[in-house]
């Protein structure tokens, strides 16, 4: 089988333990710190003064499952939690991770901070502040190790003063892409709100990209992280779920006339596949037309153009992402390989991107393993060639 | 323009107000009636026992919009809402609704209750069973006025037995297609929960269609119905919100294993869209894979599978729709004019019509318009040939 190479959209990091050491005693407590129950049935999250309490999966995929498992942390049929915690720790370790890349083809990465699920349940402006700042001494170091990484800056949201400055900062000290949950954290207004339009512009004026991970909303103390629906079928449905974020988010965008007055802003949407992206502009289209009258504000296009424009989108198994690009013109999708999480590809990267692209036209295939990635980020060194 | 035909799977009909005349007081005192306030700024429902708070549209939309509405019954630009009262009379007179649909080149209907959005807050069976019986007599009574009326029966869904009854006696009566809100009503199980099963048996048993009308999930007395977002660009982000209910009940379907227990069983989610599919389809596939450990039940099949094969979907305008059925193989792509709704083609719908099929090879034009409805409704006359 011959090798084909593929820049990721969607990959990953997972900060060390001791990363928030050296930070104020009165800030190292409200950061994100977990215990496992013994019972080994849940795990119990402690952040800024809040405790969340997540299912933890079955030990032994052999064994019968839980009843009403919601199956949003479970492996695949075959490999076990250690398989990801030996990956995760090799992925910290810069030379093992090349390694890594270079076995599975993947050239260039989107590297998102592994605390991110967790960051957008903090209340306090100044443990969001120094949180980040923590998390992104960790990251600018990580990305200087190859010019392959491209670590996200973390940027924190309780105030949008505060996360000016971040993105500021973080775009002098090299970064190249921010980080933002798919929804405001806890207790912060939506992103359509004006509140959030100096950081909008902030990222237009640094030419920073914005990433937004899916599967980031803040977290509600009153349910387990993660689980809509439990009983049959819940695994794949709970999957499901999390895609949506990431369509609100950009839609927001859109509709709110973020993307009409910062034409340079670009904005990508990782993990949350790709085909959504012609359904959306689809649907945003109708509502703007047929809902016209209570439209506010009216944009200078369709909204459907800023998503075909602007909005990026990075997927790794489906099988209807090209065509998403070669049928309905959507030249904005991305491959990602969701490194190292069980949602990606690793161990089986080749057979995927052959599965995917065996069939597609040449220019399409290198559009999108390879060409939406140097669109965006045209500093990167360019993918060996093939 | 040379006209061209089209079957339409999203029509309506709003049922007269005094549909419920004849039931027993303490009933009929429970199904839903409005009550504009004198503000003019909006409408109470009251149903059985529940009170809501609709906002009314504006009603000159060249009027300044009032702050933060959502924009959910909002007219297009141009039109006004009693264009949209007019229409509605005008269709509930079936000869005057023959000339309409004669006049836009709209053949035969699935039509839907117009009810429906507001039944599935009631929670009291006998409530749910006698207004549904009242409903499925004048939807049954409208069918009759023309072979290209294909109404949906409307099943009361407190108690399952009542469901299970009311499908066989409607099939008897020569319903053709159920109709089913997106979410079970306030109170009741997910669609994945076994207690809905005898309801899926019947329906197989029958040989009657499903039909999920989006927007239909059971309203929330502490908001205001439909509304998900306010402020700036609600309008568009409230629309888009309206999709995501038919995705959701249809992939309970297939991960709970309901369409791999009944192969026979065929599905049709109306108005949401039909690109979402092929992606629905990827994402599921995804999750039964990649968290397979979880995954309860396992199906005979891949997730995709069911879909691509039980599971059909409506859309109006969507420019996307016909690739997801000849690039990405979806072959049961619908069209349909959601008569006469703000959100349909009235007025426009052959305008619409060519802007979609004219650059479309003629095989999948033609099953979009006129064979995937022919394929579920095989006893309605063919439309006029072209």
């Amino acid at each position: 089988m011959k090798k084909i190479w593929a820049n990721s959209g969607d990959s990953h990091i997972i900060e060390p333990m001791d990363l928030f050491k050296d930070l104020p005693e009165h800030i190292r407590d409200r950061m994100p710190r977990s215990v496992k129950d013994p019972s080994g049935l849940f795990e119990t999250i402690y952040i800024d003064g809040q405790e969340f309490r997540r299912d933890m999966p079955a030990p032994d995929p052999n064994k019968p499952k839980k009843k009403g498992f919601g199956g949003i942390n479970a492996p695949p049929v075959g490999t076990t939690d250690d398989d990801f915690i030996t990956r995760v720790i090799e992925g910290n370790d810069p030379e093992h991770r090349l390694k890594d890349l270079d076995e599975e083809g993947v050239w260039a990465e989107v590297i998102y901070p592994g605390l991110g699920i967790w960051a957008f349940n903090i209340r306090t402006a100044e443990v969001a502040r120094l949180g980040c700042r923590a998390m992104n001494e960790f990251a600018l170091d990580f990305q200087s190790k190859s010019p392959r990484f491209v670590n996200c800056a973390s940027i924190p949201l309780v105030d949008v003063d505060d996360a000016v400055a971040e993105i500021t900062r973080c775009s002098n000290d090299g970064f190249l892409i921010g980080f933002l949950p798919v929804k405001p954290p806890a207790g912060r207004p939506e992103y359509n709100d004006d509140e959030w339009d100096p950081m909008w512009a902030a990222f237009a004026e640094t030419g920073m990209r914005i990433g937004f991970h899916i599967g980031t909303e803040p977290n509600d103390p009153i349910r387990r992280p993660g689980i809509y629906i439990r009983g049959r079928g819940a695994a794949v449905l709970n999957y499901i779920e999390t895609t949506y974020g990431g369509q609100r988010a950009v839609t927001q965008l859109i509709s709110a006339g973020v993307l009409d007055r910062h034409p340079e802003l670009k904005v990508l949407v990782s993990e949350g596949g790709a085909t959504w992206g012609p359904f959306m502009a689809d649907r945003m289209d109708e509502g703007y037309r047929q809902h016209g009258a209570a439209v506010k504000p009216t944009l200078s296009k369709l909204p459907s153009q800023y998503l075909y424009e602007q909005v990026y989108a990075s997927f790794q198994h489906d099988a209807s992402a090209p065509a998403a690009n070669w049928a309905m013109g959507w030249q904005n999708v991305m491959w990602g390989s969701d490194y190292p999480h069980f949602e990606g590809t690793f161990g089986h990267t080749q057979k995927t991107l052959h599965e995917l692209f065996d069939d597609v036209d040449e220019k399409t295939s290198h559009r999108i393993r390879i060409g939406v990635f140097e669109e965006l980020f045209p500093s990167v060194p360019k993918a060996p060639t093939e």
